[in-house]
């Protein structure tokens, strides 16, 4: 190992250090990187065969564009779009023209330059659960979304270095009126976190704001803006086949900006995709491919990320499934295919669970096992997520957060050096000995390994005493104790100022329209 | 993908044919491939530090061989034994040519010939949970083990296809003298299963039963049975670099007639290793080869497995922690070592929980991303494992056999086919449609998907409604309900007969000493 990585050694891992603001004990923000190629789970050959079928969807099928101004700029490029239809088929030299000016790496800004996050390459980013309807606690119950609950879990993404942006509402705050939501909800992204947040493509005046809200936060003027993203957006296609308007809305603006488009298409094998996992990552391909090329027309260098959300569904009820076997093999390809076009990936941490039982956990790491294998740079709803999206869970999102601090360890090289190959502890303990006692142990053994949040790791005779706790139990605990500690991080009165300002202002106007 | 693959399809996956023998679905007896290299988690040249470390141990500071005929072979092979010390030194030429002479891959042969198990290569081969002391389930809760709940897991063993050995006791039958139990365990081996199976090296009296049975299991004469390796037996070093009696007497025994050793030293870094986890894997390496190089001293050629069950303790108290960020880890640089040296490699499933809760699930999960992504070949305690062996769960029996064949479905390659590519179907469907009713679904929703044990996939309504089930329940029941399908497979009564004649003989004669 060079020796930066040594002398880098206590801030990369940092276990004892506590952070600043609050107190309990964690590593350090830093993104953790892939050390190694990850998973090649189909072979050159068939990669090509599914990207060329893909293309083939693109120029024969086509796609659906509900909006007008993305169609023109689509026929502008040379597609094939005809006069009072909403189908545009793309050829494959225009769609591989296009999608060849995005950016492999790019860096989102957060209005904390700690806080930046580094997209692509071996990069590997975490975003807190987004857009659940519903959140739950053992204590309070599951129940729809509430302001209260939105700021609790945002909270909850600020403390957690672990998470490096905190993603799109946690939970949907469904006691703010929709027209004026994502005032509220954005403006408390920038005071309660100091981490890069995203806006949701939902109509191009909610984009505005939220690029606007942005530039505020960060205090920086709008030209800087547009050298240095700020802020992103899902885009998700209506699968199959279709981009609806708020989504190509969203692409315009935000890319028209140069601000930062994760391209998502849902496509679930055996309902809005193919029953075989090869057809449905075709059919992904070919709508990640659409709306990728649409940034770049829009505006070539705009920074994209290549999203996958393949899964399958449950035959006998049509649910969705998540972390499933078809779930971490569509997860690998899709990184292929986002390193075939020097892209960065997008994935997630989902599960289909209803409770934070053995299920919720193998379905979870199931899913990072494809995240991170797949070479995912950008690992959405991280933290947090049951029920197939339907619920943000406040145990869960401290198990996730364990899950995920024990991956970056994980992913941490080792360190190998003559002091840690300890020759002369083995010389000193010799055959039958033990190791507790030497200084080579002492010097080390505070933070020699990661110490988990959930895991208990007592005897059965001392867990039974304790009365049998579970995982669910102690998260229960955890997630409480945690959050007691937040403090929100400084923010420049100006700012502050100038966002209450804006948020009057746009409230004053009205919000945005709901009626589409 | 070749024709071959695709006239295996049905084969492979066969989700909807149930096993002939008992009445639940599950997929045919196979052994997963690992169809993507394993991962380098360190660079060449780190391996190469580690490996030379360990060839000093060995050369400096020795291991101790606590048996005088183990010594004697060595000393004949060149080895610096000091006379009236059992402090062994082997240079670095004596063991990397030692174990040159073990091959790469190899059968281990059951008394069913489509039950053999071949090691090394690419090929995977789990084998169900060994050596608990207690057992538990939900109903009858935990105690010591009894030979009828030995028999009663050794039945699961047989039953689930994805467990392709029973290994060791999957629980201690405590109720059984020690100087006969395993006259009756290996008995019940060939009775219950047509499995391979395993025998414990405490005494070269037991290697020797061990061998006998297994041959008169497969019907077959001594010679046979030394070209066709046919038990295996897992020897522990007593770290830190120490190899006991009865361990060097299984080496001696089981090398000798051609049969399987698997050389684990069981290293926890911090206690019986260096706390550093390069060290501690140097120290695994080291007691590694020298357990391997005697197989080879004893037998050139004869079948040998390396080992490594590298892991932390928790350092407040002293207890062993699986499933760790330093444990998953160790497991791919294990497998580095075992490729370094063309050795089938071992690894396990194993966690710390103490019950089947979210703990146990990511700990076994993360556990199995070590040992699959490593390239073990041949994962121990692959189901049942609770409480860091101190217990074999039948819950978790169930919960490990659904994780498990998932991942033989996560390795399972892709089809990539024409008719999986899916483009008519697309065409036919077409934007905004949906593939429920299309004929290329219909003809396949059947065996799409891996059809989950445990999961429950209902939404929250439905699943409040079915009362909060989690997945401790269900796997409860399920065990049960598997357990009632077990049926004995078929033996030639010539066998049986032969077989009770000699446990008979044996406990006549007394069976075997105790007093070490």
């Amino acid at each position: 190992m060079a020796t930066a990585e040594e002398s880098g050694r206590a801030e990369r891992r940092g276990r004892r250090r506590p952070a600043a603001s609050h107190g309990f004990v964690q590593p350090p923000f830093r993104q953790p990187r892939l050390p190694f190629p990850p998973v090649a789970a189909v072979s050159a050959d068939e990669l090509e065969a599914i990207h060329l079928a893909s293309l083939e969807v693109l120029e024969e099928i086509g796609m659906d564009f509900l909006d007008e101004e993305a169609r023109s700029i689509l026929e502008k490029a040379g597609a094939d779009v005809q006069a009072g239809s909403q189908r545009v088929r793309l050829d494959r030299s225009l769609v591989m023209q296009a999608i060849g000016t995005a950016p492999a790496e790019f860096t989102l800004h957060a209005r904390n330059p700690a806080h930046h996050v580094r997209f692509g390459g071996n990069w590997v980013a975490f975003a807190q659960m987004a857009s659940a309807p519903n959140c739950s606690d053992a204590e309070r119950g599951r129940r729809p979304g509430s302001q209260a609950d939105f700021r609790e879990l945002v909270k909850l993404g600020q403390i957690f270095n672990i998470l490096h942006l905190t993603g799109g509402y946690p939970v949907e705050p469904v006691d703010l009126h929709a027209s004026i939501r994502h005032l509220d909800c954005l403006a408390d992204f920038v005071r309660l976190t100091d981490k890069a947040f995203h806006v949701y493509s939902l109509g191009r005046q909610r984009n505005r704001d939220g690029i606007e809200i942005a530039r505020i936060g960060r205090g920086i003027d709008a030209a800087t803006l547009e050298r240095e993203p700020s802020i992103l957006s899902i885009i998700n296609s209506s699968s199959p086949l279709r981009l609806d308007m708020p989504m190509l809305q969203g692409i315009i603006e935000m890319s028209a900006r140069n601000q930062v488009i994760v391209m998502t298409p849902f496509t679930l094998a055996g309902a809005m995709a193919p029953v075989t996992v090869a057809g449905a990552l075709a059919q992904q391909n070919a709508e990640a491919l659409a709306g990728i090329a649409l940034t770049q027309l829009v505006r070539p260098g705009a920074p994209v990320v290549y999203g996958g959300f393949t899964s399958n569904v449950d035959m006998k009820s049509g649910a969705p499934a998540f972390g499933t076997p078809e779930y971490v093999k569509s997860a690998w390809v899709g990184g292929q295919f986002a390193r075939r076009y020097h892209l960065p990936y997008r994935t997630s941490n989902v599960c289909a669970a209803n409770t934070v039982d053995a299920q919720a956990a193998y379905e979870s790491v199931f899913a990072l096992w494809g995240a991170i294998m797949g070479g995912g740079n950008f690992i959405k709803h991280a933290a947090g997520w049951l029920e197939g999206g339907l619920c943000c869970s406040f145990e869960k999102t401290v198990l996730d957060v364990d899950l995920l601090q024990m991956v970056a360890e994980m992913l941490t090289p080792l360190e190998v050096t003559p002091e840690t190959l300890a020759m002369e502890a083995m010389r000193d303990v010799g055959p039958g000995g033990h190791f507790f006692g030497t200084a080579h142990t002492q010097a080390r053994y505070r933070d020699a390994f990661y110490a988990p949040l959930i895991s208990d790791w007592r005897n059965h005779e001392s867990w039974v005493e304790a009365g049998r706790p579970d995982a669910m139990g102690k998260a229960s605990r955890l997630w409480k104790e945690i959050l007691a500690t937040y403090e929100p991080p400084p923010l420049d009165p100006a700012i502050a100022e100038e966002l209450d300002a804006f948020v009057a202002r746009r409230k004053a106007e009205g919000g945005v329209r709901t009626d589409f």
